[in-house]
Protein backbone atom coordinates (compact mmCIF):
# COMPACT_ATOMS: atom_id res chain seq x y z
CA UNK A 1 0.00 0.00 0.00
CA UNK A 2 0.99 3.72 -0.46
CA UNK A 3 3.08 4.70 1.73
CA UNK A 4 1.36 8.46 1.97
CA UNK A 5 -1.35 6.64 3.92
CA UNK A 6 0.44 5.17 7.04
CA UNK A 7 1.57 8.89 7.79
CA UNK A 8 -1.73 10.05 8.37
CA UNK A 9 -3.33 10.89 11.60
CA UNK A 10 -5.25 7.28 12.12
CA UNK A 11 -1.99 5.51 11.85
CA UNK A 12 -0.09 8.06 13.54
CA UNK A 13 -1.95 7.41 16.33
CA UNK A 14 -2.01 3.88 16.01
CA UNK A 15 0.53 1.59 16.42
CA UNK A 16 2.92 -0.12 14.71
CA UNK A 17 1.17 -3.22 15.13
CA UNK A 18 -1.96 -2.44 13.80
CA UNK A 19 -0.58 -0.96 10.44
CA UNK A 20 1.15 -3.94 9.63
CA UNK A 21 -2.18 -5.82 10.02
CA UNK A 22 -4.02 -3.28 7.86
CA UNK A 23 -1.04 -3.33 5.79
CA UNK A 24 -1.48 -7.30 4.66
CA UNK A 25 -4.91 -7.43 5.30
CA UNK A 26 -4.77 -4.20 1.95
CA UNK A 27 -1.96 -6.63 0.19
CA UNK A 28 -4.83 -9.52 0.47
CA UNK A 29 -7.07 -7.81 -1.84
CA UNK A 30 -4.72 -8.71 -4.76
CA UNK A 31 -5.59 -12.91 -4.88
CA UNK A 32 -9.13 -11.52 -5.83
CA UNK A 33 -6.92 -10.58 -9.12
CA UNK A 34 -4.84 -14.18 -9.54
CA UNK A 35 -7.08 -16.15 -12.03
CA UNK A 36 -6.69 -20.08 -12.25
CA UNK A 37 -7.30 -22.41 -15.06
CA UNK A 38 -10.48 -23.50 -13.57
CA UNK A 39 -13.99 -21.62 -14.89
CA UNK A 40 -16.89 -20.87 -12.78
CA UNK A 41 -19.51 -23.87 -13.46
CA UNK A 42 -21.95 -21.50 -15.21
CA UNK A 43 -18.41 -21.71 -17.80
CA UNK A 44 -18.74 -17.53 -17.23
CA UNK A 45 -15.12 -16.86 -16.45
CA UNK A 46 -12.17 -18.29 -14.98
CA UNK A 47 -12.40 -18.63 -10.79
CA UNK A 48 -10.03 -16.63 -9.04
CA UNK A 49 -7.76 -17.39 -5.92
CA UNK A 50 -9.60 -15.87 -3.29
CA UNK A 51 -12.86 -17.28 -4.17
CA UNK A 52 -11.28 -20.46 -4.47
CA UNK A 53 -9.87 -20.49 -1.37
CA UNK A 54 -13.40 -19.46 -0.24
CA UNK A 55 -14.94 -22.57 -1.68
CA UNK A 56 -12.52 -24.85 -0.71
CA UNK A 57 -12.84 -23.45 3.22
CA UNK A 58 -16.76 -24.35 2.47
CA UNK A 59 -15.79 -27.69 1.65
CA UNK A 60 -13.47 -28.33 4.45
CA UNK A 61 -16.84 -27.29 6.78
CA UNK A 62 -19.58 -29.74 4.78
CA UNK A 63 -16.77 -32.74 4.18
CA UNK A 64 -15.01 -32.94 7.82
CA UNK A 65 -16.61 -36.41 8.62
CA UNK A 66 -14.36 -37.99 5.95
CA UNK A 67 -11.09 -36.65 7.67
CA UNK A 68 -9.51 -39.18 9.64
CA UNK A 69 -10.51 -38.71 13.52
CA UNK A 70 -7.32 -36.98 14.07
CA UNK A 71 -7.59 -34.17 11.56
CA UNK A 72 -8.68 -30.82 13.27
CA UNK A 73 -11.20 -28.90 10.59
CA UNK A 74 -10.21 -25.28 12.49
CA UNK A 75 -6.75 -25.66 11.30
CA UNK A 76 -7.94 -26.91 8.08
CA UNK A 77 -10.23 -23.88 6.83
CA UNK A 78 -7.07 -21.72 8.19
CA UNK A 79 -4.88 -23.70 6.22
CA UNK A 80 -7.06 -23.48 3.05
CA UNK A 81 -7.54 -19.51 3.34
CA UNK A 82 -4.23 -18.67 3.32
CA UNK A 83 -2.98 -21.47 0.92
CA UNK A 84 -2.56 -19.89 -2.32
CA UNK A 85 -1.67 -16.34 -0.69
CA UNK A 86 1.55 -16.63 -2.48
CA UNK A 87 0.48 -16.64 -5.81
CA UNK A 88 -0.35 -12.95 -5.59
CA UNK A 89 3.70 -12.68 -6.02
CA UNK A 90 4.27 -16.44 -7.81
CA UNK A 91 1.16 -16.75 -10.08
CA UNK A 92 -1.11 -19.53 -10.28
CA UNK A 93 1.17 -22.64 -11.81
CA UNK A 94 -1.34 -24.90 -13.90
CA UNK A 95 -1.23 -28.52 -11.64
CA UNK A 96 -1.13 -30.53 -15.13
CA UNK A 97 2.21 -28.16 -16.52
CA UNK A 98 4.84 -30.37 -14.74
CA UNK A 99 7.54 -28.41 -15.98
CA UNK A 100 6.51 -25.31 -14.52
CA UNK A 101 5.63 -27.44 -11.26
CA UNK A 102 9.36 -28.85 -11.23
CA UNK A 103 11.41 -26.17 -12.03
CA UNK A 104 10.68 -22.90 -10.22
CA UNK A 105 7.52 -23.06 -8.52
CA UNK A 106 8.92 -24.10 -5.21
CA UNK A 107 11.50 -21.15 -5.29
CA UNK A 108 9.07 -18.21 -6.31
CA UNK A 109 6.38 -19.26 -4.22
CA UNK A 110 9.44 -19.50 -1.02
CA UNK A 111 10.40 -15.94 -2.29
CA UNK A 112 6.76 -14.69 -2.25
CA UNK A 113 5.80 -16.27 1.40
CA UNK A 114 8.64 -14.58 2.42
CA UNK A 115 7.77 -11.16 0.90
CA UNK A 116 4.30 -11.35 2.02
CA UNK A 117 3.60 -13.41 5.45
CA UNK A 118 6.79 -10.56 6.42
CA UNK A 119 4.07 -7.86 6.19
CA UNK A 120 2.43 -9.00 9.21
CA UNK A 121 3.85 -8.65 12.85
CA UNK A 122 6.33 -11.10 13.58
CA UNK A 123 4.74 -13.66 15.73
CA UNK A 124 1.70 -13.76 13.20
CA UNK A 125 3.88 -14.04 10.68
CA UNK A 126 5.75 -17.06 12.21
CA UNK A 127 2.41 -18.74 12.38
CA UNK A 128 1.37 -18.43 9.25
CA UNK A 129 4.29 -19.21 7.01
CA UNK A 130 4.28 -22.34 9.47
CA UNK A 131 0.90 -23.06 8.79
CA UNK A 132 1.63 -22.41 4.96
CA UNK A 133 4.75 -24.51 5.03
CA UNK A 134 2.62 -27.14 6.67
CA UNK A 135 -0.05 -27.34 4.29
CA UNK A 136 3.02 -27.40 0.65
CA UNK A 137 4.90 -30.36 2.61
CA UNK A 138 1.39 -32.56 3.24
CA UNK A 139 3.09 -34.10 5.73
CA UNK A 140 0.24 -33.99 8.42
CA UNK A 141 -3.07 -35.46 8.67
CA UNK A 142 -4.43 -31.53 8.72
CA UNK A 143 -2.25 -30.50 6.11
CA UNK A 144 -3.19 -33.81 3.28
CA UNK A 145 -6.74 -33.36 4.01
CA UNK A 146 -6.66 -29.36 3.14
CA UNK A 147 -4.43 -30.75 -0.25
CA UNK A 148 -6.76 -33.70 -1.01
CA UNK A 149 -9.99 -30.77 -0.91
CA UNK A 150 -7.36 -28.36 -3.54
CA UNK A 151 -7.76 -31.04 -5.96
CA UNK A 152 -11.09 -32.02 -5.09
CA UNK A 153 -12.84 -28.60 -6.10
CA UNK A 154 -11.61 -28.19 -9.55
CA UNK A 155 -12.11 -32.18 -10.32
CA UNK A 156 -15.83 -31.44 -9.13
CA UNK A 157 -15.99 -27.87 -11.57
CA UNK A 158 -14.53 -30.11 -14.33
CA UNK A 159 -17.06 -33.25 -13.82
CA UNK A 160 -19.81 -30.92 -13.54
CA UNK A 161 -18.96 -28.82 -16.67
CA UNK A 162 -18.43 -30.98 -19.45
CA UNK A 163 -14.36 -31.56 -18.86
CA UNK A 164 -13.23 -27.86 -18.18
CA UNK A 165 -9.94 -27.65 -18.08
CA UNK A 166 -9.27 -31.29 -18.77
CA UNK A 167 -10.53 -31.05 -22.63
CA UNK A 168 -9.08 -27.59 -23.27
CA UNK A 169 -5.80 -28.49 -22.06
CA UNK A 170 -5.86 -32.17 -23.36
CA UNK A 171 -5.39 -33.91 -19.47
CA UNK A 172 -5.92 -37.83 -19.88
CA UNK A 173 -7.38 -39.89 -17.48
CA UNK A 174 -3.81 -41.18 -16.27
CA UNK A 175 -2.35 -37.29 -15.70
CA UNK A 176 -6.05 -36.98 -13.72
CA UNK A 177 -5.95 -40.06 -11.69
CA UNK A 178 -2.58 -39.66 -10.74
CA UNK A 179 -2.14 -35.97 -9.79
CA UNK A 180 -5.86 -36.87 -8.23
CA UNK A 181 -4.26 -39.72 -5.70
CA UNK A 182 -3.83 -37.08 -3.50
CA UNK A 183 -7.18 -37.30 -2.52
CA UNK A 184 -6.74 -40.77 -1.64
CA UNK A 185 -4.03 -39.58 1.42
CA UNK A 186 -7.07 -37.44 2.78
CA UNK A 187 -9.99 -40.05 2.90
CA UNK A 188 -10.63 -43.62 1.70
CA UNK A 189 -14.08 -42.88 1.43
CA UNK A 190 -13.76 -39.58 -0.89
CA UNK A 191 -11.15 -41.18 -3.18
CA UNK A 192 -13.92 -44.11 -3.11
CA UNK A 193 -15.83 -41.39 -4.65
CA UNK A 194 -13.31 -39.36 -7.14
CA UNK A 195 -11.92 -42.95 -8.89
CA UNK A 196 -16.07 -43.07 -9.78
CA UNK A 197 -16.42 -39.45 -11.03
CA UNK A 198 -13.21 -39.88 -13.25
CA UNK A 199 -14.21 -43.22 -14.26
CA UNK A 200 -17.94 -41.71 -14.94
CA UNK A 201 -15.85 -38.79 -16.77
CA UNK A 202 -13.98 -41.08 -19.16
CA UNK A 203 -17.86 -43.20 -20.00
CA UNK A 204 -19.21 -39.77 -20.71
CA UNK A 205 -16.27 -38.64 -22.85
CA UNK A 206 -15.47 -35.73 -21.44
CA UNK A 207 -11.37 -37.09 -20.18
CA UNK A 208 -9.78 -39.22 -22.61
CA UNK A 209 -8.55 -42.56 -21.15
CA UNK B 1 -27.89 -28.91 -10.02
CA UNK B 2 -29.02 -31.11 -13.39
CA UNK B 3 -30.74 -33.58 -12.00
CA UNK B 4 -29.02 -36.20 -14.57
CA UNK B 5 -26.22 -36.08 -12.83
CA UNK B 6 -27.15 -37.33 -9.52
CA UNK B 7 -28.66 -40.22 -11.65
CA UNK B 8 -24.95 -41.53 -13.40
CA UNK B 9 -23.06 -44.30 -11.60
CA UNK B 10 -21.00 -42.35 -8.84
CA UNK B 11 -24.02 -40.95 -7.24
CA UNK B 12 -25.88 -44.36 -7.51
CA UNK B 13 -22.84 -45.70 -5.54
CA UNK B 14 -22.78 -43.42 -3.11
CA UNK B 15 -24.84 -42.40 -0.15
CA UNK B 16 -27.83 -39.54 -0.25
CA UNK B 17 -26.26 -37.93 2.16
CA UNK B 18 -22.55 -37.28 -0.18
CA UNK B 19 -24.60 -36.32 -2.70
CA UNK B 20 -26.58 -33.62 -0.95
CA UNK B 21 -23.08 -32.75 0.52
CA UNK B 22 -22.15 -32.30 -3.06
CA UNK B 23 -25.03 -30.44 -4.43
CA UNK B 24 -24.17 -28.13 -1.63
CA UNK B 25 -20.85 -27.34 -2.93
CA UNK B 26 -22.24 -26.78 -6.12
CA UNK B 27 -24.42 -24.18 -5.07
CA UNK B 28 -21.63 -22.44 -3.54
CA UNK B 29 -20.30 -21.99 -6.57
CA UNK B 30 -23.30 -19.23 -7.50
CA UNK B 31 -21.68 -16.92 -4.86
CA UNK B 32 -18.87 -16.35 -6.97
CA UNK B 33 -21.12 -14.41 -9.37
CA UNK B 34 -23.29 -12.37 -6.43
CA UNK B 35 -21.57 -8.54 -6.96
CA UNK B 36 -21.18 -6.29 -4.09
CA UNK B 37 -21.46 -2.36 -4.44
CA UNK B 38 -17.70 -2.50 -2.83
CA UNK B 39 -15.30 -2.37 -5.64
CA UNK B 40 -11.60 -4.04 -5.38
CA UNK B 41 -8.60 -1.96 -4.11
CA UNK B 42 -7.60 -1.11 -7.73
CA UNK B 43 -11.19 -0.22 -9.24
CA UNK B 44 -10.92 -2.86 -11.90
CA UNK B 45 -14.48 -4.18 -11.13
CA UNK B 46 -16.92 -5.12 -7.71
CA UNK B 47 -16.18 -7.37 -5.62
CA UNK B 48 -18.25 -10.54 -5.25
CA UNK B 49 -19.76 -12.24 -3.01
CA UNK B 50 -17.63 -15.16 -2.58
CA UNK B 51 -13.96 -12.94 -2.17
CA UNK B 52 -15.60 -10.85 0.21
CA UNK B 53 -16.18 -13.49 2.57
CA UNK B 54 -12.75 -15.09 2.32
CA UNK B 55 -11.40 -11.61 2.40
CA UNK B 56 -13.43 -11.39 6.14
CA UNK B 57 -12.11 -14.66 7.35
CA UNK B 58 -8.27 -13.39 6.58
CA UNK B 59 -9.78 -10.16 8.79
CA UNK B 60 -10.64 -12.95 11.49
CA UNK B 61 -7.22 -14.21 11.89
CA UNK B 62 -5.58 -11.60 11.19
CA UNK B 63 -7.32 -9.28 14.23
CA UNK B 64 -8.69 -11.67 16.53
CA UNK B 65 -6.53 -10.11 19.45
CA UNK B 66 -8.71 -7.11 19.55
CA UNK B 67 -11.67 -9.56 20.13
CA UNK B 68 -13.12 -9.40 23.66
CA UNK B 69 -11.32 -13.02 25.74
CA UNK B 70 -15.31 -15.09 25.26
CA UNK B 71 -15.02 -14.89 21.55
CA UNK B 72 -14.11 -17.81 19.48
CA UNK B 73 -12.38 -16.78 16.59
CA UNK B 74 -13.07 -20.62 14.58
CA UNK B 75 -16.83 -19.67 15.27
CA UNK B 76 -16.27 -16.12 13.48
CA UNK B 77 -14.22 -17.41 10.97
CA UNK B 78 -17.03 -20.29 9.91
CA UNK B 79 -19.68 -17.44 10.26
CA UNK B 80 -18.13 -15.08 8.36
CA UNK B 81 -17.36 -17.57 5.40
CA UNK B 82 -21.61 -18.60 5.32
CA UNK B 83 -22.68 -15.41 6.32
CA UNK B 84 -23.65 -13.99 2.38
CA UNK B 85 -24.57 -17.25 1.33
CA UNK B 86 -28.21 -16.46 1.49
CA UNK B 87 -27.70 -13.64 -1.34
CA UNK B 88 -27.54 -16.47 -3.76
CA UNK B 89 -30.89 -15.75 -3.83
CA UNK B 90 -31.39 -12.44 -2.41
CA UNK B 91 -28.80 -10.38 -3.81
CA UNK B 92 -26.84 -7.72 -1.92
CA UNK B 93 -28.55 -5.24 -0.55
CA UNK B 94 -26.42 -2.13 -0.25
CA UNK B 95 -26.45 -1.20 3.84
CA UNK B 96 -26.95 2.62 2.66
CA UNK B 97 -30.11 1.96 1.14
CA UNK B 98 -32.26 1.76 4.08
CA UNK B 99 -35.34 1.52 2.36
CA UNK B 100 -34.65 -2.18 0.72
CA UNK B 101 -32.85 -3.16 4.24
CA UNK B 102 -36.41 -2.04 6.23
CA UNK B 103 -38.61 -3.25 3.53
CA UNK B 104 -37.73 -6.80 2.65
CA UNK B 105 -34.10 -7.84 3.45
CA UNK B 106 -35.52 -10.36 6.12
CA UNK B 107 -38.26 -11.94 4.86
CA UNK B 108 -36.03 -12.68 1.29
CA UNK B 109 -33.24 -14.17 2.98
CA UNK B 110 -35.02 -16.06 5.50
CA UNK B 111 -36.73 -18.00 2.64
CA UNK B 112 -33.03 -17.99 0.44
CA UNK B 113 -31.93 -19.24 4.05
CA UNK B 114 -34.38 -22.28 4.22
CA UNK B 115 -34.15 -22.98 0.37
CA UNK B 116 -30.15 -23.23 0.32
CA UNK B 117 -29.66 -24.64 3.96
CA UNK B 118 -32.26 -27.15 2.86
CA UNK B 119 -29.82 -28.58 0.48
CA UNK B 120 -27.60 -30.30 3.26
CA UNK B 121 -28.46 -32.91 5.50
CA UNK B 122 -30.17 -32.36 8.17
CA UNK B 123 -28.11 -32.12 11.00
CA UNK B 124 -25.59 -29.50 8.78
CA UNK B 125 -28.70 -27.99 7.97
CA UNK B 126 -29.48 -27.12 11.90
CA UNK B 127 -25.93 -26.60 12.45
CA UNK B 128 -25.34 -24.02 9.73
CA UNK B 129 -28.38 -22.23 9.70
CA UNK B 130 -28.13 -21.89 13.58
CA UNK B 131 -24.90 -20.18 12.47
CA UNK B 132 -26.34 -17.49 10.64
CA UNK B 133 -29.50 -16.57 12.34
CA UNK B 134 -26.80 -16.01 15.70
CA UNK B 135 -24.56 -13.69 12.93
CA UNK B 136 -27.93 -12.03 11.65
CA UNK B 137 -29.26 -11.58 15.29
CA UNK B 138 -25.88 -9.84 16.39
CA UNK B 139 -26.65 -11.23 19.78
CA UNK B 140 -23.61 -13.04 20.82
CA UNK B 141 -20.15 -11.87 21.15
CA UNK B 142 -18.89 -14.57 18.61
CA UNK B 143 -21.66 -12.93 16.00
CA UNK B 144 -21.16 -9.01 17.19
CA UNK B 145 -17.09 -9.33 16.25
CA UNK B 146 -17.83 -11.00 12.95
CA UNK B 147 -20.57 -8.56 12.14
CA UNK B 148 -17.53 -5.91 12.95
CA UNK B 149 -15.64 -7.17 10.68
CA UNK B 150 -18.28 -6.86 8.15
CA UNK B 151 -18.54 -3.18 8.30
CA UNK B 152 -14.61 -2.61 8.60
CA UNK B 153 -13.88 -4.74 5.34
CA UNK B 154 -15.69 -2.23 3.40
CA UNK B 155 -14.65 0.64 5.37
CA UNK B 156 -11.13 -0.43 4.93
CA UNK B 157 -11.51 -0.58 0.83
CA UNK B 158 -13.22 2.88 0.61
CA UNK B 159 -10.46 4.48 2.61
CA UNK B 160 -7.77 3.30 0.62
CA UNK B 161 -9.34 4.10 -2.72
CA UNK B 162 -10.63 7.88 -2.60
CA UNK B 163 -14.15 7.25 -1.01
CA UNK B 164 -15.16 4.40 -2.84
CA UNK B 165 -19.20 3.28 -2.71
CA UNK B 166 -18.89 6.82 0.07
CA UNK B 167 -18.09 8.98 -3.11
CA UNK B 168 -20.31 7.11 -6.04
CA UNK B 169 -23.80 7.21 -3.51
CA UNK B 170 -23.10 10.28 -1.70
CA UNK B 171 -23.26 8.97 1.45
CA UNK B 172 -22.49 11.38 4.40
CA UNK B 173 -20.45 10.71 7.20
CA UNK B 174 -23.36 10.54 9.83
CA UNK B 175 -24.68 7.93 8.15
CA UNK B 176 -21.26 6.21 7.67
CA UNK B 177 -20.58 7.04 11.61
CA UNK B 178 -24.12 5.34 12.48
CA UNK B 179 -23.80 2.19 10.30
CA UNK B 180 -20.23 1.79 11.73
CA UNK B 181 -21.04 1.57 15.26
CA UNK B 182 -21.51 -2.30 15.40
CA UNK B 183 -17.87 -1.83 15.11
CA UNK B 184 -18.24 -0.84 18.91
CA UNK B 185 -20.22 -3.63 20.20
CA UNK B 186 -17.09 -5.85 18.38
CA UNK B 187 -13.79 -4.11 20.09
CA UNK B 188 -13.08 -1.03 21.50
CA UNK B 189 -9.49 -1.06 20.19
CA UNK B 190 -11.01 -1.23 16.49
CA UNK B 191 -13.44 1.16 17.30
CA UNK B 192 -10.93 3.81 18.01
CA UNK B 193 -9.24 3.28 14.84
CA UNK B 194 -12.22 3.51 12.81
CA UNK B 195 -13.26 6.58 14.09
CA UNK B 196 -10.38 8.31 13.18
CA UNK B 197 -10.36 6.83 9.89
CA UNK B 198 -13.62 8.22 9.22
CA UNK B 199 -12.58 11.47 10.69
CA UNK B 200 -9.71 11.78 8.35
CA UNK B 201 -11.83 10.21 4.98
CA UNK B 202 -13.86 14.21 5.63
CA UNK B 203 -10.50 15.76 6.43
CA UNK B 204 -9.32 14.45 2.98
CA UNK B 205 -12.09 15.24 1.29
CA UNK B 206 -13.45 11.99 -0.01
CA UNK B 207 -16.36 11.67 2.52
CA UNK B 208 -18.88 14.56 3.11
CA UNK B 209 -19.69 15.52 6.68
Amino acid sequence: MDQDFFERPPFKNASERLRQQIDFILEMDKLKRVLRRSMLLDQSRNENDAEHSWHLAILAMILSEYASPEVDINRVVRMLLIHDIVEIDAGDTFVYDESAVADTKAERENAAANRIFSLLPEDLKEELISLWREFEARSTPDAKFAAGLDRLQPLLLNYFSDGGTWSKHHVPAGKVRAKQRVIAEASQPLWNFVESLISDAVERKILNE
